[in-house]
């Protein structure tokens, strides 16, 4: 029997990279989604393409209103999104504990699967400085999750697996090609129109535009007229 | 200014003392529940008149699908609820990664409101053996929130309280009328009528009945007929 895993697909360039990865290792998965009220729903609609296009066995996808709570450009429509240029520190684009509350979704989900693993496509070096795609969050978030579940105290752990952590921008886009991502139907900018086209200016869209150009790959991204 | 603390609400005896346990202790509190497709939606309805009357300066209810993934009695209709009596080990009611979701969701909108504090009724004691209300699993889970936020990285740490984690069931019977908590108006149990009668025969039913027996505090829980 395959071993089943539960992959965190939000629609971008990194999960459907990280969902690519876990299928080539032989991994039965099961893609999760949140539609938390993110600016973007045009990533759902991605995120809906790509988990059928990489052979997820099952594609579920939360409803979760975040913008109950907001603090962040991305569940707030009185904050913008920057588009002026990366900057260093935490972005308002961040979006308070949201990887915990996505990590918490497939934890729950994996445990009902008896899923050992899950996926997630955080990134700790050409990304947005989060703190919760950083090493030693997602190392904190399986020692916690070790203790949380029944699956847990009878012996079966869980794994938080992040295949795309220690690798630059550009060495993802060529991976997503070897690994026969639809790079083009991804959606990684933070405002894309309802076409899913993209701003190019966003963080999001630095960042992954950067990582073509140095990965030597001509960019495939549908950008809209600025 | 006052400190302010985010405090899980069910509308069960143990929230609610939790809850007013905060208010004595001085914080504004902020109660967040989970409308999380649990059985007895009456529960909801008792946590809104809870905060209300304990003073909370706020409250959310977020709708949160779990019975997507099942897994539990209380989000599954094809799972019955036990009702011969409390068990060793752990039930079918508990719900996959519960608390851990549940303190995600708070963990997030304590990062937006500047709360430095989130509490949760959790009790080790008079229990149903759910993993995740250990002090070991919520010491883990302030360890990772600690890492997990803007908040954190920025030196605003995250305290995760939990007040009734050693505390007997009979003393919190006492405890939640000396802070005066309408108890009658808490509901425990897991499959209350739409009036929020309890059955008086499940885990929660027989562990609340037997904490107001050791208590020799008259019940006040209002059990529809059987």
């Amino acid at each position: 029997m395959a071993v089943r895993a539960v992959v965190l697909l939000s629609g971008g360039l990194d999960s459907a990279t990280t969902l690519a990865w876990a299928r080539r290792e032989g991994f039965e998965c099961y893609a999760l989604s949140v539609d938390y009220g993110q600016r973007h729903g045009v990533e759902l609609a991605a995120a809906r393409r790509l988990a059928a296009a990489l052979g997820a066995r099952d594609h579920k996808i939360f409803k979760l209103d975040l913008t109950l709570f907001g603090g962040s450009a991305l569940t707030d429509d009185a904050i913008d999104v920057p588009t002026a240029g990366v900057k260093t520190g935490i972005p308002v684009t961040y979006v308070p504990a949201r990887n915990t509350i996505l990590l918490a979704l497939a934890l729950g989900w994996a445990e009902v699967l008896g899923a050992r693993h899950v996926f997630i496509g955080a990134n700790a070096i050409d990304f947005s400085g989060y703190p919760d795609c950083r090493p030693e969050y997602l190392r904190a978030f399986e020692a916690m999750a070790n203790l949380a579940t029944r699956a847990a105290v009878e012996g079966r752990g869980i794994g938080i697996r992040a295949p795309l952590i220690d690798l630059a921008k550009a060495r993802i886009v060529q991976l997503a090609l070897e690994l026969g991502v639809d790079v083009a139907g991804t959606v990684s900018c933070y405002q894309p129109d309802e076409m899913g086209r993209a701003c190019g200016v966003c963080d999001a869209c630095r960042i992954r535009r950067d990582g073509f150009e140095k990965s030597g790959i001509p960019d495939v991204t549908r950008y809209r007229a600025q």
